[in-house]
């Protein structure tokens, strides 16, 4: 076993050729369920998921999401937009972990600081010109390698065009919602 | 203290009117810092925010991203597109609750039920014709309330004019990375 960015690669290459022999392999349907438990508060259960259309067996985690005091929540948790940011931290590691592993080139230490900026008054309502979500996201990228600055820049540009959050956050993907009213 | 929806709407109209007195209130900035631990894991650590430019203290959290062990991971938590639908879902949530208060309108229950399908073969850079990401995410609103169904498919719609994530998810958000080798 060769290990690389804590990672089997002859793993990765495996799961790689399975997806290129049979594209049904690389199709996985994820799935999530968010209880509101009153106020401001909800929490979202996460567990099996399916690849190609069998389901996979999973243990189960709650995420607790809440607002903060000043939005009348009681802190119990990260709020949503909160939570949007920890999904793109971890799909940018996940990514940067994989693509290194590929290409490669060892990393010894990846760290993410993320900062977005929100006008409430989007939210409240208060106004059609604001739009209620973040403007941008800054994101300051801490990268430790020995590889050299260019391979680096590299690499950052496949992880750009690879990682599934990134994609969905920085292009548009439709939501479509069946109203059941109990 | 009137309470509806588990929120005092005394606050809740004072959050609305202060906003709209002065714009500054509504200002905020969310932070988070994501460390890659290694393999397909990292950790999210959110906690102090800004309002109107001041620093709001606020206990410290810890979100999990891992992949589950089909795709290398060791399911120590949810994996990002999981965590995705996690920030969706708190955020419908959020908006509901508050909008619904802000209506008059009393919710009883409340779930939503996500199902996102994703082809891998994008995350692992096999096809420049697959998106990375999510193609669509369906998801299933289970509300319970007294108030007639117009009022509720009303409700529904103001929820997808004001939710951030929803916001965020459906429209396009940039990111500007600035990249630190070291």
């Amino acid at each position: 076993m060769t290990e690389l960015n804590g990672l089997d690669t002859d793993e990765l290459s495996g799961l790689i050729d399975a997806a290129a022999d049979d594209p049904e392999q690389a199709s996985f349907t994820s799935r999530a369920e968010t209880e509101w438990t009153g106020g401001f508060e909800s929490e979202t259960t996460i567990g099996d998921f399916e690849q190609a259309g069998t389901t996979v067996e999973s243990p189960e985690f709650t995420v607790t999401g809440d607002e903060p005091e000043a939005l009348l929540g009681e802190r119990n948790g990260p709020n949503a937009v909160e939570h949007l940011l920890a999904a793109v931290g971890s799909c940018l590691s996940v990514t940067y972990a994989g693509h290194a592993a590929g290409k490669g080139i060892e990393i010894d230490g990846l760290r993410f600081e993320f900062e977005g900026d929100i006008d409430l008054r989007g939210f409240l309502g208060l106004s059609d010109e604001v739009r209620p979500g973040y403007e941008d996201i800054r994101t300051t990228v801490h990268l430790e390698s020995d590889a050299d600055d260019e391979e680096l820049r590299e690499l950052h540009e496949e992880v750009l065009e690879t990682s599934p959050v990134y994609d969905n956050v920085t292009n548009s993907v439709s939501l479509d919602f069946d109203l059941q009213f109990e």
